[in-house]
């Protein structure tokens, strides 16, 4: 039930909105659902817009991947791979941080409760949809997640590219203040050579140069 | 080329990133690409987050309803469309405001011009790609302008749809700000029965009732 911010239900059974005889309960789920992931707009991300003039949050994250997964399906691993998942998958791997918050990949403290709090978002926000699609997504975060299937795999390297694209083109200001070091940004960048291994000398190259330039420390 | 904001060329081909024997070019083209698009995260639209706290940008708007595509597929008007096409459709519709802004839907002067910007645009921001990939997104561009195929129709009904939850759950501000009335909100949601037909009771009892709770004008 979507509540505004002047605090009065706006529930959407008040009048007839039965879209399915029958189907009353799940119509009125699927628009909750549809409501309540616009949080995702306003959970922001360590990783800075290419102009640098703000941080970038992980809506506008998770449509960039998803577009990225049109331009470079050729260097996924498996070349005959569901790419229609892959996109699904990225569209939806990010949902669970309207709770459990954006954990930066370099925060140690952080990522040691980050799966259980992952888990609890993740349990709430799905099954906010009917049944049937609460385990759609769900299964589609797991995949996304265990990083066992080629789709995931792949999705996996676009999500690890994109930050490493903004970070070099943005001369390492986010790694800079968060005092990164180049082994990091290497290790934090394996499931690229896992899931699209022809990208992986580009990857091993931006950091190269990102050292070259200063842009992040050795 | 990618020009960060301090001036210099943080051109890509400085060293090696070749991915592929032979298509060192293709490559850098895509990169330039995924640098580019970066830019609809700054382009704003009239419609306000959920919470009202500030402006939607079309690069949300995109991932919103790209994944609205999950939730109400069933809604479309033909059940065995490529939802896959829809998807991409939806990724990739308003890439053009990167240079053609986004035009408000009741702007009626803004709108006279709108197409010849656009496709002004459409030449510039989709040829930064591979000619075959090019020519894909332009395409998928202008399946999404013609509303002819299922895929295009169900897509236009969720791009209405999905500002259409925001004005009704924000209660209407926009539609105050801009002083619209119900008729014109009516001739907008068109494409809704179009290509989500299950959908129109629902947009027609929402705007009912907006104007039941003064949130729009008759």
């Amino acid at each position: 039930m979507f509540i505004d911010s002047a605090g009065e239900k706006l529930i959407a059974d008040n009048f007839d909105n039965q879209v399915r005889p029958g189907q009353k309960d799940r119509f009125k789920q699927q628009i909750e659902f549809i409501l309540e992931v616009d949080k995702l707009k306003q959970v922001l991300r360590q990783t800075i817009l290419m102009d640098k003039s703000r941080r970038e949050n992980s809506a506008e994250h998770s449509w960039h991947i998803a577009l990225t997964v049109m331009v470079l399906s050729e260097y996924a691993r498996d070349a005959d791979i569901d790419f229609f998942r892959v996109m699904k998958i990225l569209l939806v791997h990010d949902l669970i941080e309207i709770d459990a918050g954006d954990t930066y990949c370099y925060d140690d403290q952080g990522r040691k409760d980050q799966g259980q709090r992952e888990k609890v978002a993740a349990d709430r926000i799905f099954n906010i949809l009917p049944p049937d699609q609460a385990g759609t997504f769900r299964d589609l975060w797991d995949e996304f997640e265990e990083r066992k299937t080629p789709e995931s795999r792949f999705a996996n390297a676009l999500d690890r590219v994109q930050p490493l694209l903004h970070n070099y083109f943005t001369r390492g200001q986010t790694w800079q203040d968060n005092d990164i070091k180049s082994d990091q940004v290497k290790s934090r960048m394996q499931p690229v050579d896992d899931g699209a291994p022809a990208l992986w000398n580009y990857v091993s190259a931006l950091i190269g140069d990102a050292v070259k330039k200063c842009f992040l420390s050795k």
